[in-house]
């Protein structure tokens, strides 16, 4: 049965990632090839340093032309591990324009062009497949768009980047501040020196995107996410939201509104009940849970980054690539027929747990759920301290939109009683 | 794009899971075929009762005749849902002879004659799928056979039985005695009247079978899983466990032994540390755990039974399989090429928890050690407690075999200061 002319993987990138592939597709080339069908073959690497040493990498693979590399028309499958938006843009559509089917880890390029290379991948009749995209080893793009492809997906709620989650862990774990936390996961290598596209929430963000747009059957772009990132939890955020049973963590949520016209991608920091399973995702994990029709409450979880754990993906959706080719087929393509329309942020509804800081004096609190009802935002509870004269005043809300409690909190801010907002955080998961 | 002429869909069985996937067939017909890129209709469903009131279901498509509905010619689809060896074997038999591909939620088939049944499918160029015949709408089976298809797997550990969960997490959360917890699942409608199946591990064992062939590759039949169910579990047991900061899970364990020469698979209750995420799946959901060599540790979450769970599973692959027709391809079949032996229980190796009923004088803690070390069984640690000249002693071991520890208990009952060996539960997940 099997195939005995090899097919040929072009390699693109030779880091962290692309050189655990080249590792696997050398030491497991008799697993691959049974599981193929025929066998694969590396049939060049490329790479922005030749002189780089690359323990276990043929030398004569190695080449700085990577346009060359994808020109060649013998190529049956690239690999795309470089990242960014160019050159892998224009590489992958090289690929598709000279044969290859291309398998690329490329977030980034993904949530912001993914409606290109997908067309490009159709035109050409080739496979696109980016497992390695969203959440590294854990299998989620399969799932979404094969395993739930006869159910409707109402929302994914995930912890998509372990960065920050190893962060919120550890101020959740030990009572530290958001620098101290930092500091700790720079000195351990879960944060790069500069940690700005994780805190930030754009890395986060891009698989938001993907998310959606898989979760939904409709395109979300990188532009479509609204994104906050959590430089500015504290550690008494991590208190009050011990206070009411929950924990913090860097969410990236995709919803259908609630009358199914519209949907919404975003990602902030969230308290979340202790019982949800996400609260219990510790260190760089990353976990997605997703609630559907049928299928009801599903949760993903594992490694969302690594270099062994991002190869793991990449040679998955290698695998079902080359079976593909062998089988003079694609797998299943974009899926973006729903076309439903991205409502804004102020279209949102969520709760909210608000902290005042207010004059200890009567009539505060009568003052302050004034302002709420005015805005249509119902209070589920508050919770009053005082002393010296200061008090504060904890306020969780009922489900309201982004745009009434974003109305709420400055019309707050104008009474004179209210000292100042501390702190504003949506509340999920329940 | 779309194509007009539907795909015919033949349902065998019309009761929870079925009558949710005639449902769901006639309610997103729309959302099916935009996924597919054809329409899908129900050509017939093949029930043993007519006369029963099906809302929603056409009386037309209704036909006791199950053989004649898969022998018409035009089906392109079986849906499987009658459970059972007979008559469910013979159909879809006789499916593949006459052109259709099938989509089948039956567990005890599949680990029964799951070699034969791909045979079958292979031989007339057609699909078999079966996601929902293990751990219900928790997308598993595809993770297994195609997103770590690049990887190697080394462990499946699972809890694939709600019922047994639902019991165990009642007497973990309660103090129950097991009776009084499965009666109040029967009374929830969580277990069964005659609830053997699930708490003697026969639906577990099932299970066990086929991840344990989809994970390695290899054929194992049912006969090959070592099956212990719960009945035993008792109160005390959780008080043990809780002691040493464990709970009490029935688990489905599929390993490579450490040579990696060969591989077992088990179903048993064992003590598992609070730290682990198997740990705090509570009541009927299931979870899969699985260690592979790249991605590390991953794990799936969701519900693990009913019929709108496990219709979303079987739509998933009908999306699928009716995708695969179009294409005039057909998924990845049966992988068993690595062929790997199943080793006997006997060669197992874990650590075991251990409670003996023994004389409260000086030596028996000396004499007890002895038999563990003549049986090369090592003590991690010992507890004792003594009151009114009887004494507990708890010895947690080390790793060892199956055999040794089997061989440590016979002796230790031969001891004249042992009055009897109170309790014995692996220990697992660390």
């Amino acid at each position: 049965m099997m195939r005995t002319r090899p097919l040929k993987v072009a390699l693109l990138g030779c880091g962290v990632v692309g050189s655990e592939v080249a590792r696997i597709m050398t030491t497991h080339a008799d697993d691959l090839a049974a599981r193929i069908g025929a066998p694969v073959e590396l049939a060049g690497i490329a790479v922005r340093r030749p002189d780089k040493v690359r323990e276990g990498i043929p030398a004569e693979l190695v080449t700085t032309d990577a346009t060359a590399l994808v020109k060649r028309g013998d190529i049956d499958v690239v690999v795309e591990v470089i990242g960014g938006i160019e050159p892998a843009r224009t590489l992958i559509t090289t690929a598709f324009e000279h044969g290859a089917s291309v398998v690329s880890a490329n977030k980034a390029l993904l949530a912001q062009d993914g409606a290109a290379l997908h067309a490009a991948a159709e035109a050409h009749g080739k496979d696109l497949y980016y497992e390695a995209a969203v959440a590294g080893a854990i299998p989620l793009i399969r799932p979404l768009r094969e395993s739930l492809a006869g159910d409707k997906v109402n929302r994914v709620l995930g912890i998509v980047n372990g960065t920050t989650n190893f962060i919120l862990d550890k101020m959740d774990s030990t009572g530290a501040g958001y620098q101290e936390a930092l500091d700790e996961a720079t000195a351990l290598g879960y944060a790069e020196a500069d940690p700005t596209a994780d805190v930030e929430g754009f890395d986060a963000a891009a698989k938001a995107a993907i998310l959606a747009g898989i979760a939904f059957h409709t395109r979300v772009r990188l532009d479509d996410v609204y994104r906050e990132g959590m430089t500015e939890v504290t550690a008494a955020d991590f208190v009050s939201a011990k206070q009411m049973g929950h924990t913090i963590k860097l969410l990236a949520i995709c919803e259908r509104t609630e009358d199914g016209t519209s949907v919404t991608a975003r990602v902030h920091p969230a308290m979340i009940p202790l019982t949800h399973p996400l609260a219990s995702v510790r260190g760089a994990y990353n976990a997605v849970f997703v609630e559907s029709d049928a299928a009801g409450q599903l949760m993903f979880y594992g490694p969302g980054a690594g270099g062994a754990p991002t190869a793991s993906a990449v040679l998955g959706d290698l695998v079902a690539v080359c079976r593909n080719r062998l089988s003079g087929t694609t797998g299943p393509g974009e899926s973006a027929y729903a076309a439903l329309p991205v409502s804004p942020m102020g279209e949102v509804v969520t709760r909210y747990h608000i902290s005042l800081d207010v004059a200890d004096k009567p009539g505060v609190l009568a003052q302050v759920a004034t302002v709420f009802a005015e805005h249509g935002v119902s209070i589920d509870t508050v919770r009053q301290q005082g002393k010296d004269g200061e008090a504060s005043l904890v306020v969780v809300t009922h489900r309201a939109s982004d745009a009434a409690l974003g109305g709420t909190v400055e019309a707050l801010r104008k009474l004179d009683t209210v000292r100042g907002v501390a702190g504003i955080m949506r509340v999920e998961g329940e």
